[in-house]
């Protein structure tokens, strides 16, 4: 518990101290968004620095190797897989801002070589988990509180879940402060729900106390980075996280979900970057067969909001609000397991 | 765990749906916030309607009837005195904001009258806790693990405690959604304590479980409240909370915190809202002391930011983000108990 406040308290200062050297040097070197031309009415924010969520990496990682519980497992320790999964899913966005940075044009990576990027870094961290003995092919079902093992199946469902999240918070980062604001929020039921794993009689039978330690220290690492990266992302934004950011946020938390094997409470706890998926396959599938209709006025569903009128701080206000609600019940319903 | 789930989604329902109809039926009633002199700008705030707060009472009550775990225990229900603290302090603040609205001044009730209604109540809560066989003289330690028994020490420190709690809630409540977003996240913290004091052993001998699934349905209820009022309270206003839903927030989580004998949390959980109140008796005494000079350029703190050229949103999420921080260390620390 105490490794959670500090790892927490940690990545918090790293971001802190690090975020205005950090956004100088980035401005330095001239990489701004190149705002998508078709976006509502975001030109001012053209020349923001991107990649603002290296400072989030950088206090993961610290508090992560600092706050690390003892004694070490060596190379087999569950902390590397779990960066391993969060950096390299990173690494993805990281070369698409870096490549837009670069040729100052909006497209950056090509569609294929991110699907790729992207395929190889969840199928490698699938099949980890797969054969792992700390984490194994079975997924904690709520309510019903059963492990339901998925077998080889294991590895193709979640790889796809992988991509989906990666790509998920990615586009729920479309304005100031939304992606950090639902990622403190959802972060903070992830750092609870591992302290219940390690706690919780009828819970902590379900995870390897070293993975659900190393998975709590990384929670509240996110959670402290994200926090201080909001103290320069809020509205008006002095920095933009980036893909680097948002696919950094993606990969961390379903890498803690798979590793925790509580992968279904994603579902609750990072309910709004789904939504903002869903919302824009329904978009383009709507669009396909009506022919030209649309559902919303623009997908991700944050920015129908936005052409409705809403400002971003409203838009931020009711994501963190519904967040809030779904990753309460989250916590509640590992509370419910060994009771059910 | 179910109840609490029920009880945050009826509360925010019941706040959603009397939302319009109350701040329409207020505003017919000319209800109108009277903004003081003195304050920043906030002049274009005038004629908003004030007692906003009572949505979330009904929700709150509401929830906390209809998800009551079972069986009651007639008059002897912990939910009674809970709901009354809460209740009893909120009415103090109703009686200022009625008399506000009808005189149309800035000053409500006479100081002692309030000091006096206040004292009322929490000297009866006090004596109610201290003599309760389910609550008792004993608060828990944290960190020690330890329960101090403060013995007949405990009315008047308690009586006190009440006291500061309600007026601090009161001084936080200035900006925007700025109260009723600290209390989400400071709410959503007694309600995993209220969990963990239900199920976690080495902390769940530490208070009787009628009580703790009582104060965990309150606490999901208050949550519940405070996002649906949120809606209609978030920059720029539509309703103010007023006196009413300020002392209620204040009466309902000091109540929680001393039925589960937890309320030396309340230091993290409601960490602002203390700030503030801080802020507030230093910024008096270093005046005094120093015949005139000032530490922060307004009091509560708050309004001190907002001078400083910090618009409303950034002091509320900077205010929720330290508010994440401190509450989640909350939970950590009753984790942390038994291991200790």
């Amino acid at each position: 518990m105490y490794r959670m406040m500090a790892a927490m308290l940690i990545a918090l200062g790293a971001a802190l101290l690090t975020g205005p050297r950090l956004i100088a040097y980035l401005r330095k070197l001239h990489f701004g968004q190149t705002i998508y031309e078709l976006g509502p009415a975001h030109q001012k924010k053209q020349g923001t620095p991107v990649m603002g969520g290296l400072m989030i990496a950088l206090g993961v990682v610290l508090a992560a190797i600092v706050c690390h519980p003892v004694p070490w497992r060596g190379l087999s320790d569950p902390v590397w897989p779990l960066l391993g999964v969060a950096l390299l899913s990173m690494a993805v966005g990281f070369a698409d801002d870096y490549i837009k940075a670069v040729k100052k044009r909006h497209d950056g990576l090509q569609p294929m070589q991110k699907i790729l990027g992207q395929v190889l870094v969840a199928a490698a961290f699938s099949v980890y988990c797969y054969a792992s003995p700390a984490v194994g092919s079975g997924i904690w079902i709520p309510v019903l509180n059963r492990v339901w093992d998925l077998g080889f199946w294991y590895i193709p469902v979640m790889t796809l879940l992988i991509i989906f999240m990666v790509n998920s918070t990615n586009l729920q980062d479309g304005l100031d402060g939304l992606l950090s604001t639902v990622t403190v929020v959802g972060g903070g039921a992830w750092a609870v729900i591992c302290a219940l794993l390690l706690l919780l009689p009828g819970i902590r039978e379900l995870c390897d106390p070293a993975v659900a330690e190393v998975a709590g220290v990384v929670s509240a690492a996110l959670i402290g980075g994200c926090i201080g990266f909001l103290r320069f992302n809020r509205y008006p934004a002095k920095t933009f996280m980036g893909d680097t950011g948002s696919m950094l946020i993606g990969g961390t938390l379903v890498g803690i979900g798979m590793m925790t094997r509580m992968q279904v409470l994603l579902v609750l706890t990072c309910l709004m970057p789904i939504v903002s998926s869903f919302s824009v396959i329904l978009q383009r599938y709507y669009f396909k067969l009506t022919h030209g209709k649309r559902i919303f006025l623009m997908s991700p569903v944050h920015h129908h909001f936005e052409k409705k009128g809403y400002s971003e701080t409203q838009i931020v206000s009711m994501y963190a609000g519904v967040t809030m609600i779904s990753s309460l019940i989250a916590v509640l319903l590992v509370c419910a397991g060994p009771s059910a």
